[in-house]
């Protein structure tokens, strides 16, 4: 079994909207933010391979259940992990936990699937292999 | 079967990322924006109701694909329309399109379920009966 | 002296944060929607100028004060004013109002400076004839 | 003279748009992030304490000038000191920068000026001497 990859994220103004709790889309941003880390610490840096591989990932599908919400203030921990990976596109499941008194509480859970495309034309390609190999 | 509401709603550079492209997690934002004046075509002003009934909707799942990115300038063509009502909760298809060179072309759809809360406690609770006439 | 551009622009939930009211940080947005509304009206389309031109605006600065908060549904008239142009950049002043029980507010006040650069090279240039000419 | 407290930011693809940089309004929200857990480093959160003091701080002016553009993946370092507090309002000097290939370069300076109001009525209010101590 994978691994999970766990990043902190902490609440600020900027993630909350006027019902008092963090507005759902950014959940979107938060899973990305642990993605990216999670990729990095695989020495992987999205911007760098831009320049060198002429592609990027790109977001294709994403299903995501609020659950309970979060607040300012709040420190979340956002996970990642692969529960698919193919030449064209990775899913992988990410949640969102807050502990509170000693209780760890899944805010919301996501899957995300994202695939390799030429960053001129957009059109779909094989996931460099240097990629895959450093998922393996 | 139920009309389908349409919304314009035009591609700022706010919107996009360093991709050249529209940013997925803001997609949701367009859906919202449309779900919101569809709502006030009927009758329901958001901010108007939480004061008057002390509760709001919030999003309790979100299923996106995203197909054909858009870019800054383009004008999308965003829907919503309800494919389930419920007492405690409503599930919309919504889904953005954009027409170049006199095509047609589907962006991104989306499934969101939104679901009624006590706006103090946000705990979840029956969908006022002046909104579900609304939607009828 | 110059005309008054507007723009008519509806806050929803993306907008507003815990506080119950629009984030400060979105003004910056809605300036931008209002400046870019009033380049189209003028015939300037920046995603095809940029293909055409290899350039682009970029924001050198900017000065807002916040005088009084909006909310949730409020419909706001955005305006923008050129104040200074010259060859490498332009200056804008750009209000947020809204109008409340048949009295017109002031929300906030911007000043926004604008330049030209190269969007391969970021490098500062000057503003194409073809820019200053609509602009007078 | 008062320390200058210093907090590490990375730049995501959210926070870029389409010229591939960074989105100039973002700074605001980093220059939020680094207020916020300067404030946090004092001693002082901010959800908490608009439930035990009934009040918050809102941003009532902002002057910022962008003097460099920042990339996805770049490692930010962003700044904080208080350059006036006053009983009704605090002015903070924030700063971003970018160190490559050993050089630390300025990407970003502002303005900020803070003042408190009650958080129900917005009407603005003295800061809590438990906020202006630890500020000492």
């Amino acid at each position: 079994m994978k691994p999970v990859y766990q990043f902190p994220i902490r609440i600020y103004w900027e993630d909350t909207d006027a019902g008092g709790i963090v507005f759902y889309a950014n959940y979107l941003k938060f899973f990305e933010r642990a993605r990216t880390e999670w990729l990095r610490s695989l020495g992987i840096e999205q911007h760098a391979l831009k320049g060198e591989s002429g592609g990027m990932f790109v977001v294709s599908e994403t299903q995501v259940k609020y659950l309970s919400p979060a607040r300012l203030d709040d420190l979340l921990e956002v996970t990642a992990q692969t529960t698919e990976s193919g030449r064209a596109s990775l899913v992988l499941m990410q949640q969102a936990w807050l502990t509170e008194n000693g209780q760890r509480k899944l805010l919301a859970e996501g899957m995300i699937r994202i695939g390799w495309v030429n960053s001129q034309t957009l059109k779909p390609g094989r996931i460099p292999a240097q990629i895959l190999e450093a998922l393996q």
